[in-house]
């Protein structure tokens, strides 16, 4: 087990219910044999879904699944099991997770494609599927509205904390709730890190918006974040909007009574997201990369990711070093439009290198002192447009290697 | 000072004279305080020249140098220091490499465009030229048939052994010599990794040629090798041949008398190549990826360095631990073609993992007496295609971390 998180939050947060959402866990012994390993959420009948899955080549089982019935755009359950990613699992992996959503509709009297399945784990053994429908009706009898620190523990691997944020907004004078669970990325061999996050809300939404919503907001949330740079084989973000709220359906993204909400929803996605690398593995440094001044936006993050991925930018900031020629390497190596002499960085406010050289005699003091604090702010301006974007990533240090590496399976 | 790395070899190897090729080096103090940091190489007339250079967008100055001059294909000298790398200087930076050109230029009495520049070290220091220039003199006095293993030396930073090899091929029946050394990729903060490589040969080979020769070598070679998947803002490999051996000027890279020449040259190269990873920062075990069956050479190379720099893959192999889940997760987020289900997966020769899921019951031992190996191999079929590429890396190791991170600047 992983050493908790130096920025794991005092407690989890006090998550309110949502309309229309009930939760329960059980304990179905997948693999680890002392903890609850599976979530059941329900959902209203009415509740419409979107999600964002991952673009690798090898996904799950269980990706593969959720990316059908999203189709559909409608849900009344998700079932979620920890300990086991059903990934690479063949035909077999396949039949395990319909075997699941099949369990799952005729408990609640749905049909299968509007049960969502995820799982998260080992990689390559096969899931036996029987244990999480043995567990069903149990889970079925103890749904509650006010579960949410179980769920959020329940779909956890080696996570160091369980990660959960809620907001409030409105639509059209109407009060809504969102809520949001996550898990990610802590992980021991022969585990894979996978990202895992549901949002929860009782506003009325028809699908497409939805959709249009979550994929909007992860782009700059979700997809803006890196721990290691490997992408998961069972990266899902999924959300489900119940419909229990009074106000009128609204099926346009663009609708003007989604203001409040949306602004609501990307913060409460930004809130998932940094959850996660704040219990990247062996994290003792939380790094915020503020690009500006690029080609483009897709410009602008790509050049952050590429700086946030560099392992020697990483392994500067983890040992507090003001390292800036990295920074600019890193720049330099995403291909992206740059110009050297147009490049700005600065570390903690500080500008330190400017115009294809380092600024001369900058103060190294208040750059050493904010190196030497867990939050580290990076502004690089590329100089040559308007695209900006902001990524945010964990330092690499010695515990890294040690999760990943100390171990013998 | 980094430990040897236990892929060093017992002795640098014995390196013949190369006519038309002298060489000295120099302490001048750029830097390092107590070792030799500058060479120069002296070439005949009628050498032709190539070179391919980092594709960064903050190159070095003395790339963009190299840049320049090298249309022209004429190469007279060749001038190497260690301990800065002239990268993000700004125009002082263009100008001590001018300097240090012009210098060697008036001395050899030849022209400035004839005089290559490489520079390798720290990132964001004005580089003195005048200490190279006050030793040119002494250098040009010193110069000499037999000084590889010096020369070898005095372009290092913190590789932990010098780097050189050779050939011998015969073109039209008439033999020549083909001669690299080459520096990286150990490094120490803030200085950065840097390859510099150098080919001399005495066959009389026409500029376009060699450089297509290089071209294409290094594509196989040194493009398919990765310690940390940071590229360098220095990276220079070039190639001169001096026209001394007295078979007919090629100058058609498709004439068939260069056959066993292109051989011996990409043999060199690839030798080369594998010694700067055997020098790879922190290195325990040493790791050949052979990916067959994709969709084309390019996208099997690209899938190559995909697994090659996943930390998890990295970091599982310095644990010794079969962890195939972590090169089919590599694989998946290369987004290249690929279809997990025909994908096979191999550890020292034994399929681990075939069509969508593991090989049931295969027998362990011998992966297992392989992971504990320091020459690991990975087989990794695709199964779409007929393209193969074969990258090479190293393990990721806490050793990596302490070069990297526990230094303060």
């Amino acid at each position: 087990m992983a050493k908790l998180s130096p920025f794991a939050p005092a407690c989890f947060p006090q998550l309110p219910p949502v309309p229309g959402v009930r939760l329960a866990t059980a304990a179905a012994g997948v693999r680890y044999k002392v903890r609850e390993d599976v979530l059941l959420a329900e959902l209203a009948e009415g509740t419409t879904a979107a999600g964002v899955l991952t673009r690798s080549k090898a996904p799950g089982a269980p990706v593969d699944w959720c990316r059908k019935i999203l189709g559909n755009g409608r849900a009344r359950a998700l079932v979620v099991n920890a300990g086991n990613a059903n990934v690479f699992t063949g035909k077999a992996g396949a039949l395990a997770v319909e075997r699941t959503a099949k369990a799952t509709a005729d408990l609640l009297g749905c049909k299968a494609n509007a049960v969502f399945v995820s799982s998260t784990g080992v990689i390559g053994e096969q899931l036996p599927a029987e244990k999480i429908v043995a567990v069903l009706p149990q889970l079925r009898k103890e749904l509650s509205a006010g579960a949410w620190e179980k769920a959020a523990r329940a779909i956890a691997t080696t996570d160091t904390f369980p990660k959960g944020a809620t907001r409030s907004a409105t639509i059209d004078g109407v009060p809504v709730t969102l809520n949001g669970i996550i898990k990610g990325s802590g992980m021991i061999a022969p585990d894979m890190a996978t990202m895992l996050g549901y949002v929860f809300t009782d506003a009325k939404i028809g699908k497409e918006a939805l959709q249009t919503l979550l994929t909007k907001g992860s782009d700059r949330t979700f997809n803006c974040i890196t721990v290691d740079s490997d992408t998961s084989t069972s990266d899902t973000v999924l959300a489900f909007a119940t419909g229990q709220a009074s106000h009128k359906k609204i099926s346009d993204h663009r609708d003007p009574r989604l203001r409040d909400f949306r602004r609501q929803f990307d913060s409460l996605l930004q809130e998932m997201a940094l959850l996660v690398v704040k219990d990247g593995e062996g994290i003792s440094k939380f790094v915020t990369i503020a690009v500006t001044g690029a080609a483009s936006a897709g410009s602008a993050r790509r050049i952050g990711l590429c700086v946030a991925n560099s392992p020697l930018v990483k392994t500067a900031i983890a040992g507090e070093d003001a390292n800036w020629g990295r920074i600019v390497a890193a720049v330099g190596k995403s291909g992206e439009k740059a110009d050297r002499d147009c490049l700005t960085i600065s570390i903690g406010g500080v500008p330190v290198a400017a115009k294809g050289q380092a600024v001369t005699g900058y103060d190294e003091a208040p750059v050493a002192a904010h190196l030497k604090g867990r939050e580290i702010d990076i502004a690089i301006d590329i100089g040559i447009g308007r695209g900006k974007a902001t990524v945010w990533t964990c330092d690499l240090t010695h515990e890294y290697i040690s999760i990943n590496a100390d171990y013998r399976s």
